[in-house]
């Protein structure tokens, strides 16, 4: 009885794998047809918004890929404070050939109360993320929380808009991150995804940790 | 006439500006208070789902920190198979006293087409998953990818389910990516984010390219 129903089993298991192996072979044919059609390699502008996490570090994810396989990126982070002392900043300046940082904030706007200042900050962040942009050395280039210095005003979204229409070489990546990205921005963008914040720790009174938050 | 315009211009600018210091001034004020409730330090379990991309990128971008930071971690790709060298593995190899990299899959499930051996690689990266967890050594264990692995039934939910609730210690964070979470592990989870796919260049014809999604 149990020799029996042993082999059922076995045999019933041996069905399930045949027919896995049968329905696989179909999914494989129809990737390859589907993937066939993906021939097209050229410099994508990428945006991540949402109000969810993972904006930035997706972001760094691409850029840390990038330094892996050798291709040089450079990085501006629109709104940390080179006194913050972050994860990715240690780890970047650990490859000098291969990134360009330039921090560029003045930390949080509430803490400058200082609407000139954020201003020329973010300025000076623009005019330095242009030439990294039309620079051939960076295969990527990304312009970290820019879309928050858009929001508040600091620079007019037209501007960035048009220079990265008409400026940006056709290899080059260009990653743009920040909650409330402006249609505009969306409108222009090769791949836009939104990270959609599902539950949150600091609900629970967990603030921000070192290697999650920076 | 000019003159007494800029003037106007320059006391509305000043005027704007004070406005703004003031206001910037309650935002801090708010923001500290709020900030101030946020003492905990945890062990989070961490899940990133969805259909849009930054997954993985996003939870790569915390293990890049944690190397910054020089904290040690440990990263288990679930269905990544060796021979496809990726820019994070290239990286991840350079940091062997921070990171104990293990790329467990043998490539996709309709390309192996062989449902056993798929079940067999599920549970071997399972089990290297736990002594990971256990480890005191890694301050963060990232599952790449094992949210495909419990979607297609090649590992018991509840088995993963009941190993991270009575066995992950208390400072550790886990990271769990693939579209499809299961609901249970959203449930037990203290951070989840949901990449939502706005757009896509597959669409038009990209393929997958170097430094963006490998």
């Amino acid at each position: 009885m149990t020799d029996t129903s042993m082999t059922d089993t076995s045999s019933a298991d041996a069905v399930a794998d045949a027919r896995h192996a049968e329905k696989m072979k179909k999914v494989q044919v129809a990737r390859a047809r589907m993937m066939a059609t993906k021939t097209v390699e050229k410099g994508l502008l990428i945006v991540h918004t949402g109000t969810g996490k993972g904006k930035t570090s997706a972001a760094l994810g691409m850029v840390f890929r990038h330094i892996g396989h050798g291709m040089p990126v450079a990085v501006v982070q629109f709104t940390k404070a080179e006194s913050f002392v972050t994860g990715e900043a240690l780890l970047l300046r650990r490859f000098p050939d291969l990134c360009t940082l330039a921090i560029m904030g003045d930390g949080f706007t509430w803490d400058t109360q200082d609407r000139a200042a954020d201003i020329a900050s973010a300025r000076a962040a623009w005019e330095l993320s242009k030439e990294f942009i039309r620079d051939d050395r960076h295969a990527m280039v990304l312009l970290d929380e820019l879309n928050i210095v858009l929001r508040y005003g600091y620079l007019p979204v037209e501007e960035v808009v048009d220079f990265l229409k008409a400026e940006t070489p056709p290899g080059k990546h260009v990653v743009i991150t920040g909650r409330n990205a402006p249609a505009e921005l969306v409108t222009m963008a090769d791949l836009v995804t939104e990270m959609t914040l599902v539950k949150h720790p600091f609900r629970d009174g967990v603030k921000a940790q070192k290697g999650i938050e920076f």
